[in-house]
């Protein structure tokens, strides 16, 4: 059965791999399952014809014959249930890699997109400089801990997992800052998801996304 | 095998049983499995015994037998996957599901929970109102989608599930406020949740441990 994605038809990071599709592409390529992607503008994100598949008009999407699913994190753990490669098989160790995957999107994740949007909307406010300090200090409270947890190993428990997967997919959007940077352990971790051959692949597949877009 | 969690000694919402361990709680009740709780001091939480159960320093942990998970959403889904009653058994009903617990937790939750920080934190400072009402406004947003898709149901997709249970314990933060209260079958949800037997046995458990506390 063919899976459909939906994706920006003009992603607002511009190419970065900042949007939620990514996760589910390299999740998808990870396990070596093909997909199609159906791009929308941010105007048919908020049609009916949308909205019945995902109600408060984001992206991305899953469809796979009567199956609609969305929620990245809903997308990748089902893909990571029914094929091998995202989950351990001993239950114990499989419970834990599902506890990282809710520990990025729910402990980690709304710092993180906080500080994203206050960079974006809240740049002119009077209070920019502190509340941007104030979420930092939340940041690195989070990173200081995961990085305390990591210690020098290459994954967070054991092996490469869907846990993995999101949280690198989370850090990703602090690349390149000085925040990420004050722990080098979890800057290597980002880098070491980034250089997995399933990540290039996700990756370029959302850029060849942008570029076609930009070039009309 | 005995099962443990972790709660707040003394819960900063004072009984109200808005702190995470309510999720787990309320799961166990919902699966009729028994449960001890280990009470943690705020002290106690940022020690290295607890660390290492939760990289984090919070509440609540899930201990059985040689098996430590933490983060409420992973605790809730792993109780859901071992006990009926939480979960569907067909197949495309179940990931439907899962998908309204990540809904839950990674869409709804963090507009609603950084407008009961600001509510606390940021009280004094001169963005207040403005920041407030910006916050308002992204909960609205989520909260009229959420509304929609529920209509006159009873809950998010046909059986009462873990999605609901987490959404219910996400929506109750707002409970009594003018907001959820524009949303008439949004304020019937969250009351039909709390009206359950399950819901009610673990609020008065938690309640007890912090009537308990304050009677020292």
């Amino acid at each position: 059965m063919t899976i459909t994605i939906t994706a920006f038809e003009r992603s607002p990071d511009r190419g970065a791999g900042l949007a939620r599709d990514m996760r589910v592409r390299w999740a998808l390529e990870e396990v070596g399952q093909p997909y199609d992607v159906r791009l929308l503008s941010f105007k048919a994100m908020k049609q009916p014809a949308h909205l019945a598949l995902q109600p408060f008009g984001q992206i991305p999407t899953y469809e796979e014959g009567d199956l609609a699913l969305f929620e990245s994190g809903a997308i990748v753990f089902h893909i990571a249930e029914r094929h091998g490669g995202l989950l351990p098989d001993d239950a114990n160790a499989r419970a834990r890699a599902i506890t990282w995957m809710f520990a990025a999107l729910n402990t980690v994740e709304p710092p993180v997109f906080d500080r994203a949007l206050c960079r974006i909307l809240e740049r002119d406010k009077p209070w920019y400089e502190q509340r941007l300090r104030a979420l930092e200090d939340s940041i690195r409270n989070r990173l200081g801990a995961l990085s305390r947890r990591l210690g020098d190993a290459d994954w967070l428990d054991g092996a490469f997992s869907a846990g993995d997967l999101l949280m690198v997919t989370v850090l990703l959007r602090l690349k390149g800052s000085d925040i990420l940077n004050e722990y080098p352990n979890l800057s290597a971790y980002v880098a070491r998801g980034g250089a997995r051959p399933a990540y290039k692949r996700a990756f370029d597949a959302q850029l060849a996304v942008f570029a076609a877009a930009s070039s009309e």
